[in-house]
């Protein structure tokens, strides 16, 4: 996920450093890793790439938002293999089932979504934060210095050295641009009140293992069908669904996407190496 | 390594199981499994390959000889993850810096090769048991039946029901074929020493991560140079050396075998996907 020039990768199984290596995605770019759930398709690949950031000489702080229990997976694995990381790993363990502030950062906050799942499992929701007006470069006859620039973007006016306005903020910026958001649903069962943490994002992704002749089966495995993803995103009232973690038994995923298209048409299949931009 | 039926994974790095799959290696087929070191690049692949065996329904006891720490690593990873397999793991974890029996197959045996490397290391050495002589069914003019053939095959005579010789064993059967024998050597420094163990072994498997050029770096990082694998096949005089576990400063591997030729000529590169067979 890239939010105004911060990188974060979200859950990480095993291989994805091929994956990112292939689809052109830098490593070193990353400062936020979030898991999920500790279920291996989600976090194997962890280990791999924190060692990876090290040996690539990684100074920066690296944030690892995760369940508990993933800091002593870690610590143990480093203990035996006698590593100690040039870089300090600043881990955020949530607690299960309550959502909660993440990561405050200067142009966004991320949010836990509580799910359920077999293990303690969590979502994330990224939120951008208000956004500054935008100058109207064509209206202002001069070049501003910076801190002209900020108070305008700060929807300040700017005065004259008499104390008379000399460019009202109305009259040379434009309306700040919409926040967005974006809302990562992994391995979960069917949860109807998902819909009100994460009403009106503008991009929901949400696991479809299944398709609803495997209904019983999804429940009992802790896990949706497309047809239950796609009645999230209709009573969250969100602009776009994403759906993916498909079971391999369904060979055509056009199938799964054909049953969440009935419920709600703005759906996407999560293919590997697709790219989602909102805009 | 296959060897008269029982196949062994030895090391097992992230993606191992990608590699597998593209190599035609049936996972299902594999009883032992051996770790050298708790380096990342030699077990990272591990918990997600067993996490594999598990889905795909395996039920037959496994193998692993490990160093100390990795079942630690293993049932944390397990515990948080609430898996619990369906097949028991039999972890054999040698003791450091002696040379140790840890498998004793009817067909062979595996002792431990103490390394000398930044943690605690051990190669491998596989050795073959004396084998049964074979019949020589064209000078044989009846169909045996299961116990003659067997007490043939253990060096026996076959005797008439007055107590005289029917067969004479040296008569009717053929001299036991030659027991092979292969040594693993993982990242090591250079051990002159290590020769006298791994004496006249078939296939020797010596690291050589750098040439001779970094030879400083090689005794700092606790790895060998092409020349030094080289010294160890000649002085322990196998009969073919494979060098591998190259630094990825080199582009050209030839440069490492035409090093490790000059010393020892039945040299070969350890390339992905290269099968070696003893015969």
């Amino acid at each position: 996920v890239q939010v105004q020039g911060q990188f974060f990768m979200v859950d990480c199984g095993e291989g994805t450093q091929l994956q990112a290596k292939k689809y052109g995605v830098k490593l070193s770019k990353i400062d936020h890793i979030l898991i999920s759930h500790l279920h291996g398709d989600h976090f194997y690949g962890l280990i791999g790439l924190l060692s990876t950031m090290h040996l690539y000489g990684r100074k920066k702080v690296l944030n690892l938002v995760c369940p508990p229990g993933l800091s002593e997976i870690i610590l143990i694995q480093m203990k035996h293999s006698q590593t100690y990381l040039n870089y300090k790993i600043n881990c955020i363990e949530w607690v299960p089932n309550e959502p909660q502030l993440v990561l405050d950062l200067p142009k966004l906050t991320v949010h836990t979504i509580p799910l359920h799942h077999s293990v303690a499992c969590s979502g994330y929701l990224f939120r951008e934060k208000p956004k500054m007006r935008r100058l109207n470069a064509e209206v202002i006859p001069e070049r501003l210095n910076v801190a002209q620039i900020i108070a305008l973007k700060n929807g300040e006016d700017i005065l004259n050295d008499d104390g008379t306005i000399k460019y009202e903020n109305k009259a040379v910026t434009l309306p700040a641009a919409r926040e967005f958001s974006y809302a990562y649903c992994s391995d979960t069962k069917y949860l109807p009140g998902l819909a009100k943490m994460i009403q009106k994002v503008d991009l929901l992704y949400h696991e479809a293992t299944f398709m609803e002749d495997m209904k019983d089966r999804a429940e009992n495995t802790f896990h949706s069908t497309a047809a239950q993803a796609a009645l999230v995103a209709q009573s969250a009232e969100v602009k776009q669904l994403i759906i993916g973690h498909f079971s391999t038994r369904y060979r055509d995923l056009n199938l799964l996407l054909d049953e969440a298209m009935l419920i709600f048409a703005n759906s996407s299949l999560a293919r590997e190496g697709e790219v989602f931009e909102i805009k």
